[in-house]
């Protein structure tokens, strides 16, 4: 399962010495995990790195180490890098204002991501979409490039794993994740205080949110969904949807596979829907999301479709139930409870 | 941190042929866990075992491999059983109806647990508070017997560790934890199954229950609650509340305690309120709940008391909040977000 890193990464990393960090939009733990952690490993060899969000940092993880460092684009000067390493990024638009000054400045990328959507967008890609997160990846390339995990790059490692599987609960938990996870675990880093600083964090709005969305929750041929409207998000005082209302749609028994829409609108003011969706152990809602131009993997994946948010629910709700049905048939042995 | 076992409990286990595996009433994944995993790996060393439970087995548990053999203790003829193994038992009442057989029948038991409050009541007993699961010293004392850990074995030891931990959620998850878990997984148990069996399974009525009763949920003064009334469950299709509710509000950030308050009748038909009560780590509600006439630990504890829902959530709230700013005072050094 654990295929190997490529060489010519390894020997782009050991030959040269300034190195640019990135990851996506939107960051959540492994984008900044992956980002930090890299950084860290690599001054563990003696090189300079540099870590740059197109974001400011998220304050739910500003504990990470090294997070104070973090600059935005308009903060760096690409071409005084080496290579700009490209961590947990499916494709080059998604780390903001950076690509255009990588591509002004002609700035070589290295990718390495666990994305199965990944565009292969740079000199060398290490793309492992068996992996449970870019954090996990990066453990074993500590070994290939000889940087000792120092707590630092434990601390960043653990917490993108963590919570890329939720805490070892999604389907691509594999032994080598646990393990992965033990070896940073012994390297300093507390898991329950990782646990206690990202998952175990329930902020009251949030609850609120839920008290709004909840009531409106429809299952239907074991598809369950939920719409998030706009005037729901401001009465419960939040900015923007929650990953943990997915978490819980998806643990509904009677389902398996779960939507939520969020409404939201462009820069131009056009309304559009963001679609989040999973899927339990046999069924894939990879493809679906692909289909609409969309991306992630089998267990959990997105889309931004134009739209009100009636229109785009009772089209995209279609599809899954279609979907799920077809998958039921396909899968049909692995559906029984 | 792992002692060892005791040479008395190898010794007991190895002389002997007929064993007798019991548990605790009100059994969760790690009294199950462990009854079923202790019967596969004296099979695997030529014993005879028979897994015996106080009440009958839970339709949550009964995907455990050997469930289907669970006997109740009226079926069952202490006598003819060398030694009872009590597992994850605290004190010897807990095995309910079997106690008594037990004593009359002067069979000798020996104790393996993991709680700190373990009365010591076998003939041997080996008991780990450190431990965050009975399963997981299970797979330590396998090595002791040279018992080979079976597909069966790994997945009830897998089942007991993922549920005590809260799948390695818990402070007590140590790297011994998750090296037992790896293990295991890498002797065939899935632990994405098994989390989908045990933890991400959420009765859609809950989900609507939350929509009901989400929406009256208060937070004053760092205590959090929410009332439940008959009205709310049986629009939500419940025929009571559900535990998870407690543990939502337990996460709420902005809490040091959180109650929620079930609207009942007593046999004569009179209103009575169940009170539930949890705290943060530094917090204590076991002592209000005693001075309620209720009892409990510190950090979960809960009463029932006379009178309507509003009256009780009133009168209760008012304690909270008073005990809370008292405690917040005791521990001020540990307040600190």
């Amino acid at each position: 399962m654990s295929r190997s890193v490529p060489l010519e990464l390894i020997a782009a990393i050991h030959s040269h010495d300034k190195f640019l960090c990135v990851s996506h939009v939107n960051a959540d733990g492994d984008a900044y995990g992956s980002v930090l952690g890299m950084i860290h490993l690599l001054r563990n060899i003696g090189l300079q790195a540099t870590p740059v969000m197109p974001e400011p940092v998220s304050p739910d993880f500003a504990f990470l180490p090294g997070a104070e460092e973090v600059l935005l684009p308009e903060a760096v000067d690409v071409a005084e890098y080496d290579f700009i390493i490209c961590l947990d990024m499916s494709s080059p638009d998604r780390m903001g204002a950076l690509h255009q000054a990588a591509e002004q400045a002609q700035t070589p990328l290295l990718v390495i991501d666990h994305h199965v959507t990944n565009t292969h967008f740079g000199v060398v890609n290490w793309v492992e979409p068996d992996a449970a997160a870019t954090c996990q990846m990066l453990t074993r390339l500590a070994d290939e490039l000889f940087a000792p995990i120092d707590l630092n790059a434990a601390m960043c490692l653990l917490t993108g794993i963590v919570t890329d599987t939720l805490c070892f609960r999604t389907s691509n938990t594999t032994p080598e994740v646990m393990e992965a996870a033990t070896r940073l675990q012994r390297k300093g880093a507390s898991l329950p205080w990782i646990v206690q600083k990202t998952l175990n964090r329930l902020p009251f709005r949030i609850l609120r949110l839920w008290g709004n969305v909840l009531p409106g929750v429809q299952l239907r041929e074991r598809v369950v969904w939920a719409a998030v409207t706009q005037e729901q998000l401001r009465a419960a005082d939040c900015e923007d949807d929650d990953p943990r209302l997915n978490s819980v749609l998806a643990a509904v028994e009677e389902a398996d596979m779960s939507a939520i829409f969020t409404e939201k609108r462009d820069e131009t003011g056009r309304p559009i829907v963001e679609c989040s969706f999973r899927a339990k152990p046999g069924f894939n809602v990879g493809d679906v999301a692909f289909r609409l131009g969309g991306g992630g993997h089998a267990p959990a994946s997105g889309c931004t479709l134009p739209g009100s948010l009636a229109e785009v629910v009772d089209r995209v709700v279609a599809l899954l139930i279609q979907e799920r049905r077809r998958q039921a048939i396909v899968f049909e042995g692995e559906v029984s409870t």
